[in-house]
């Protein structure tokens, strides 16, 4: 096997990599995101490298060049992320980059935001292939977003694709960048929580909570969520409805604007629900379209929570092809 | 005087044309819009094109293009207009492309829609031409928005650029559309009429419809809200209040989302109200910038109400450079 690349999606909790050959997935390792420091976050990287060419049958030597997605602000230039509390040690600027190309050899490596990355593996390989036009929503802990405009990612002056600080309520509830109102403050999975537990003080009854202790969890992960919903929860059910009314009112004035062909919502608690909660936010965002004949395709990912890593691995390609010189064919 | 492009801003009100040589404006030409069908409309079109090739000094045949934005439903490539309420004669198709090519003995004739030539006037040769990603918005009758993104025009399908139909306030003021919260309901002057004889029907006080009649009109035009804000009538601040607000979030949003250069808003009362409005407008929105410190430049028109015509010219441009196949410099 021969000229094969790596992705990888460094996350608060976990890491998730995968090596891409021909196109297609050949090989993945996740592990638990160390909580012990940014040398054995980067130490946990190249490892996951190493196990996933292993279960590709492919040698270090088949690796053309490893892409890596990661939160906070990334310089893809330096090759360094910082201010991504989520990740142990990552607060302080990290040589990620240089580290990881050293551990594995001096491979070429590429770094971007791993919401960016998300996208662009929906594009290249999941479900927004058929489209140049797309917004990507990612629904974890908090909203994310990825612009593809004709077949780009829209980086803007490199902080394009906020949809979740879109305004849905103007002094509505307050998000996690402390302003009201945002999408994020009602559809983030972290606002979510604390507006559970704010409710839970007032003294309103929920099995959220219990469900947690019984998965052993200390959060509402998307699967907490998930369970409640399915036990009618009326908590639960209550603040995913609005949800799914805050994403509607901003992905309908995303689409005023832009007039998308395609807009694909993942992320653990997009990807978790699936699509009955796409078919909901669609429901929720027609009656606001100023042209509602022509809605946008609204999808669920087609690469569920691998879309970092291969978009992570699609932008290796594309830099291994920048540095060697010797375009590839780009059609897929 | 050779290769000379004329430029038509049609609206519901007046024509406004000029001719466009060397880049500048070399003569200009306006006449009110015949209420009295499609023929009389084209005939004023024309008239307009040869009155403003005169006061330019220029002949028949130097113009290698004309260039027409309209409002309503635009076809560029059969040059048709349609659903066109403000433009007596154009709720059906009228093939206004041709019917001007022959007017003026066959010359070409390309059309676009009006809110889109504006924001093209004002790039190429405005307030926008330092940016490659700028929001034109125009707030006039309504609120119309053109994108220019990676230097483009953004058209998506057919309908981007619908800023007027962001949702600031879901449930809130009705629109133009029939919808709720739009920005449109808070700042097209439409609506705000409709809402200014709301509150007078409901015993609130205000000069603004004196001084409507005191200026011999029918309609709050963006001449009387100036006159009623200098004479510092409640009402009338208190709307323009909602306006600079309804902007200031639905900017907020645009700006999250795409992360822009530049937002120029014109437009009849934009214009009219210049740059303490537009400042205004800038001051509501930052508190809701996702990265305050590197908000947008925020700024007024360079064309004033040439914007459209200019832009509609800058269209015959590209235009004839196709048709006759000898690219000029484009660099501006």
């Amino acid at each position: 096997m021969t000229n094969v690349t790596a992705g990888v999606d460094l996350g608060g909790t976990k890491i998730q990599t995968v090596i891409v050959a021909s196109r297609r997935v050949a090989g993945t390792a996740r592990v638990p995101t160390p909580q012990t420091g940014a040398a054995d976050v980067v130490g946990a990287i190249v490892e996951t490298v190493k196990s996933a060419l292993a279960s590709a049958g492919a040698a270090a030597k088949d690796l053309s060049g490893v892409g890596i997605g990661a939160p906070g602000e990334v310089d893809p230039a330096g090759g360094l992320v910082s201010h991504s509390p989520n990740v142990p040690g990552f607060q302080e600027a990290v040589k990620l980059g240089p580290l990881v190309s050293k551990g594995l050899g001096g491979v070429r490596v590429v770094l971007d935001n791993d919401v960016r990355v998300a996208i662009l593996g929906e594009h290249r390989r999941g479900a927004g292939r058929p489209y140049r036009n797309l917004l990507g929503v990612f629904v974890g802990t908090g909203v994310g977003g990825g612009l593809i405009l004709e077949g780009k990612l829209r980086r803007g002056r490199g902080a394009a694709g906020e949809i979740g600080h879109t305004i849905v309520k103007p002094g509505g509830r307050i998000c996690s960048d402390g302003r009201r109102g945002h999408l994020e403050a009602y559809a983030g999975r972290g606002r979510m929580e604390a507006r559970a537990r704010e409710l839970v003080k007032r003294g309103r009854k929920t099995v959220l909570f219990d469900i947690m202790k019984s998965q052993g969890r200390t959060r509402l992960s998307s699967e907490v969520w998930a369970m409640a919903l399915a036990r009618k929860d009326e908590m639960a059910t209550s603040l995913v409805d609005d949800a799914v009314w805050a994403l509607g009112v901003a992905l309908a004035s995303a689409q005023n604007l832009l007039d998308l062909e395609a807009i694909i919502i993942g992320g653990g608690l997009g990807d978790r629900l699936g699509k009955p909660f796409v078919e909901r936010v669609a429901a929720a965002m027609q009656p606001r379209l100023f042209v509602p004949d022509d809605p946008p395709h609204v999808l669920t990912t087609g690469l569920g929570d691998l879309s970092g890593a291969v978009g992570a691995a699609v932008l290796a390609e594309g830099s291994s092809r920048n540095v060697r010189g010797r375009p590839e064919a780009r059609k897929e």
